[in-house]
């Protein structure tokens, strides 16, 4: 499983090409690159793919965070196991341990509601809305910028919203040189029709996260549910499945190496325009540093709860959350050590700065803009070790609960459309699901212990860069001494009341009076260092404002430098809707070492140890013994399990739905190799690898392992 | 670098075929194999190999523990970096680090002594001894038999040694069925002609230690010296250097995928013949113990040493030593655990016992053999936890220099040739030199905590499991109380003078007398031990006895048997000069990966951090950016640096020239792959990969990076 919201992407290139496979296309962008998709392999019409209401994009959904697919015609959906997991988890018990032994419903009737606040969204429009998100601002400058900005967008979203059916947001492009409106239909009743055994879906584990050899069989189903009208409603018995427009078929064919497959959905975040100020910065200072606290953070937690306990099983998913952060920066920080990156990063600035100079126009245009963005982003770094410290004492989750409650009751006070994003209306259900959420995941003394740990860093910088405010509410005037911090905290986790759960959700909904008169410690803390904290983001945001100005003058130069060489140019990731393409195939991870593009049952069963996470089903053993491979070779002696492709992509695509020439099914994306991490950045078509379920293995566990014979039926298997 | 004395073999087959390429074969078994040697790619005449005294056997040495060869008409000798190790140590200090800056004798007149010794044996004789040393012993049994081998043994070693150039040795083949007597010339003035840098011989270090990928270049260079009547003589500056009788060239054009390579060597153990019930014991008992109780043993050491300290520094070479055996049966047991080894060994013996059956004179003969060799085991197993706890209280290196001090006493009471092994005449240099070696290797803290810990372990043994006369010692009658062992053994350590090196060397060749009346605490002991452990030793002789009557008898039913089937026999290794060959080639460790069979130069520089074990000297980085590989590519783009093949090797083998069709040197033997760790009792020829220096990259570091132009000029370099 890769990090979800974040990082890791993959570039990719046919070997010996001078063109790679590098990109995430936006899908209007697709018929431009017909003739290299056709030359590739594609069979369908490329224009086909740049229309959103048409097969086969209308059959690519969005979860929030990962991507899947309608695979019947009756809304079943297919996705990662990983995507699916807060759903399997929430209707797990001891008696009937889904996540453990998987789970099939024999019919519709027998789906699962899926975690609360799951949803489907089906992309409808993407309109350009750039005009009228940049209408007014031209002569505003900072903060003025940015609140005109966050207004119209704001409006925008109110105005598409005014549909309860819909989801909508506005996403910035090329760093705010376009903005574009996207209307999601937005499923409410989500629910869970298949899974296979934890020993499949999470077969390999965290130990084999980002990693080749890969056996996963990381795939679930949901099925999406509405009203009687067809119309999105919340769970009711009385819903019937949604009925997408159409729905992908799934192959049984599979691929061999050199096939041309492509992949579509919702990739999350790249960097791969950032300036070289910005590449310096993070990989010399914010990744290490991130990487040596985060790993201070996990030590913490495991000192400060017993193995087992129940504080360490609230933190488990943290644990995991932060372990996966510290293997995704020590690969990026590796690759970067190793690779030419910075290098080239500046060469191509100082090529940029050429070409520009070479003419007048071009000169009086963008000639300083370089500069001004280098200007700001040093700005944006100037305190960053305060900023970074500030940020880990505000990770106590006693300390962040009472901002946020706070924050709240100050947003209530301006009228809903005027608070800031995250304190909407709109965002209300997310908000209470949080609050609630804690009471699984804290433990006081672990808490306390890394607030104390923090405290201590904040503590030792230099005066100038501390703020009284948070320096006289833990008594860090003349320095810091444990005994008497230690104290101090012992003090206000006495008296608070946040860590229980009916205290806090109380408080939601209070008034700022109301908080202000709360003697809860946390809260007098929110309360002591909310102007100088509102202060600082209002810097941050007159900061953003004038980066919002100046990325995308820079980006508008590089596009129009890029187009002068021949280089194709696509946005950064940014969540919506991408398109990328490429090739089955291996690569070499190191020198005397060759990945080859497929896994195999045989592979899977030699890895099995009966101990998690190498712990295949027993009945699935036995089949592979007996090789019993079914339908589902596709030529190969054995069924494939997971491949390699060189697609781009990154966290967000996860459960997209790889599709071969003919737009079927013919895998999942689901993670990328761990040399391919640092892909966030820096397109390497050497290194950059997607790894993919096979539909193969899926339809073989599906039809051998777990008799889903009904679910089968009603997709289209291609034979 | 692999373990040295003990452990690791590869066995070997060209994959599709049915005869694989396992065996390690006595030189004057070759005839009988020259068709297939030839049909591999074997250009010279087989009989030549057979002939010690003939090119190239006669260029093949034994430096006792590795394997060497002579490659100049000079007396210059290659073998690896690691079996050089100790030699390179001695001659380094912090003023001249030739350990970490490499080394280079411009003439020979600046050959640096090698550690004190260090020997070049050049086996001259091999004799089959079966009748003598059997002579006497047909109606003896038990003890009586071994003692009677013994006797004969000794006897033959005595009359070889009566000329004191040779040291002689006789060995036993298939478990006691033959025995040939090995006289070998022994070289005493061995001295250090060349090393690379640390950051060459010993590249990638414990990290990649018995791992593929590698690039190191595992090879040095002494040269041996004798007297100016061309015999061997002690170290002398008018020693001249010894001319071989001939020695090998260097070929500059090295190998490709496919070719035939052998390897001619010494190498050290394997137990591919051992029964079903032992290899139950030492997989499913004694390994995983022995991980265990070593992890624990190294973990002791780091917790009573500080990082960095003195205690520290004497226990690296340990501590290196045990995580070594640690990886290693971590990799047996895992290569068992996922394998069929034991499965097979009982099909093989229900296979063999039905071949006996079916026949009334083999039925006769070795009808009942199986089972009393099975019945031997288990007496030799039944008190293994109680043989092993003691065995880590005797490691103690207290109790074991009082146990040999006193031992040696002992004997000397005896005449010399009854003396048993290791406490003759002959042994008395390596006993001086083991007393001396303690000063550097022990620190009493680390000795104390780790003696107190496993004096618990075996006080926990059940009461009849236990010696009253270490009970008594160590007062544990009553049970273990952790308290009174500390204050014990605290007043212990601090009355023995054992520690002191000059107290220690003292008591070195005292009488039992002067000994018994020590009140060294740890030489009462040895005195209150040492009838029990005498008893116990002369039982297990006594076992031994029996063990050397059946194993012979089941090994010739073995022989008889193979041979029905066309399946090659070749006696276990024992530190005897062996004949393996085989082929270049790559091999798969996992699903979904591929070991290619060469490394090279740019894959090295990939690797390289700067940081030790991965830190080459700069200029061979420049070398390699520059892209300055000379006429050491051999058609490849590159400088190969490591490669791989199938040939069957073991510990011991260290050191060993690998030659191709023509005798010619195209690389040294190093190391085995991890997955082959289990090769010493299970061939597998899927998994069981050597890896090689490849002759270009050491030709290329003396030629480009070291300037070794005087040796490359005094060798023959096959361009």
């Amino acid at each position: 499983m890769r990090l979800k919201p974040l990082v890791a992407t993959l570039a990719l290139a046919l070997s010996g090409n001078v063109l790679a496979d590098e990109g995430m296309w936006q899908p209007h962008q697709l018929p431009e690159l017909e003739s290299i998709l056709k030359a590739k392999g594609l069979e369908i019409d490329a224009k086909s793919i740049s229309k959103l209401t048409e097969f086969p994009m209308n059959a690519v959904i969005s979860l929030g965070g990962c991507t899947a697919s309608f695979v019947s015609p009756k809304g079943l959906v297919v996705t990662n196991h990983h995507c699916a997991y807060g759903s399997i988890q929430y209707n797990s018990t001891p008696e009937n341990n889904i996540l453990q032994n998987g789970f099939l419903a024999k019919t519709p009737a027998e789906d699962l509601p899926a975690a609360p606040g799951s949803r489907v969204y089906v992309t409808e429009t993407v309109t350009d809305v750039t005009d009228k998100v940049l209408k007014g601002t031209k002569k505003l400058k900072a903060k003025a910028r940015y609140d005109a900005l966050e207004k119209n967008e704001k409006a925008l979203v109110a105005e598409c919203e005014s549909d309860k059916n819909y989801r909508c947001n506005v996403y910035s492009f090329h760093g705010g040189l376009e903005f574009y409106l996207i209307k999601s239909l937005e499923i409410k009743d989500v629910r869970l029709a298949y899974t296979p055994a934890m020993g499949v879906g999470k077969y390999g584990g965290d130990i084999d996260n980002w990693m080749w050899p890969r056996h996963t069989g990381d795939f679930a189903f949901y099925r999406a549910y509405v009203g009687k009208d067809g119309k999105p409603a919340e769970f009711s018995q009385d819903n019937v499945p949604y009925e997408p427009a159409s729905h992908l078929s799934v192959s049984a064919k599979g691929v061999q190496e050199g096939d041309f497959v492509m992949v579509t959905g919702y990739p999350g975040r790249t960097n791969r325009y950032r300036i070289a100020a910005e590449v310096d910065y993070v990989f010399n200072t914010a990744y290490p540093k991130s990487r040596e606290h985060n790993s201070k953070y996990v030590s913490l937690i495991e000192e400060n709860s017993e193995d087992g306990s129940q504080a360490r099983i609230a933190y488990e998913s943290t644990i995991a959350g932060y372990n996966n952060y510290i293997k995704n920066y020590g690969s990026m920080i590796e690759s970067f050590n190793k690779g030419t990156m910075f290098e080239r990063k500046k060469q191509f600035e100082q090529d940029l700065s050429a070409w520009i100079n070479s003419d007048r126009k071009r000169k009086k245009q963008y000639g300083k803009v370089l500069n001004e963005l280098s200007a700001l982003v040093a700005e944006s770094q100037q305190h960053n070790e305060r900023d970074r410290m500030v940020g880990y004492v505000h990770r106590s989750q006693m300390i962040s609960t009472a901002r946020r409650l706070y924050r709240l009751a100050y947003e209530n006070q301006k009228p809903n459309e005027e608070r800031e994003s995250g304190y909407q209306e709109r965002d209300m259900p997310r908000f209470e699901a949080g609050l609630k959420r804690m009471t699984r995941r804290f433990d006081a003394n672990v808490d306390k212990a890394i607030l104390l740990h923090f405290l201590e860093l904040y503590a030792a910088l230099p005066q100038n860069e501390r703020y009284s405010e948070i320096d006289t509410a833990f008594n860090l005037k003349n320095g810091f001494n444990k005994a008497d911090a230690q104290t101090l905290l012992d003090d206000m986790y006495a008296k608070s009341t946040l860590a229980d759960e009916t205290a806090r959700v109380d408080f939601y909904g209070q008034t700022l009076e109301q908080l202000k008169a709360s003697d809860d410690p946390f809260l007098r803390y929110a309360d002591a260092i909310f102007a100088v904290m509102k202060a600082e983001e209002d810097k941050e945001k007159a900061l953003a404002g004038k980066l919002q100005s100046a990325r995308p003058e820079l980006m508008e130069a590089i596009i129009a430098y890029n187009q002068s060489i021949n280089k194709p140019v696509y946005a950064d990731a940014n969540s919506t809707l991408r398109v990328t393409y490429g090739t089955v195939g291996g690569y070499s991870p190191q020198d005397g070492l060759v990945a080859t593009p497929f896994t195999s049952l045989e592979g899977l069963l030699a890895k099995n140890t009966d101990v998690e996470p190498f712990d295949a089903p027993k009945k699935q053993q036995e089949l592979i013994k007996a090789k019993l491979f079914g339908d589902y070779t596709g030529g190969m002696n054995t069924v494939p399990v997971n491949f390699l492709s060189n697609v781009d992509t990154t966290g967000g695509n996860s459960g997209s739905p790889t599709l071969n020439g003919k737009a079927e099914l013919v895998g999942l994306l689901f993670d990328g190799v761990y040399e391919s991490i640092i892909g966030d950045w820096d397109y390497n078509p050497v290194y950059n690898r997607s790894i993919h379920v096979d539909s193969r293995y899926m339809l073989w566990v599906m039809d051998k392992v777990d008799n889903a014979q009904n679910l089968l039926d009603e997709m289209k298997i291609v034979k």
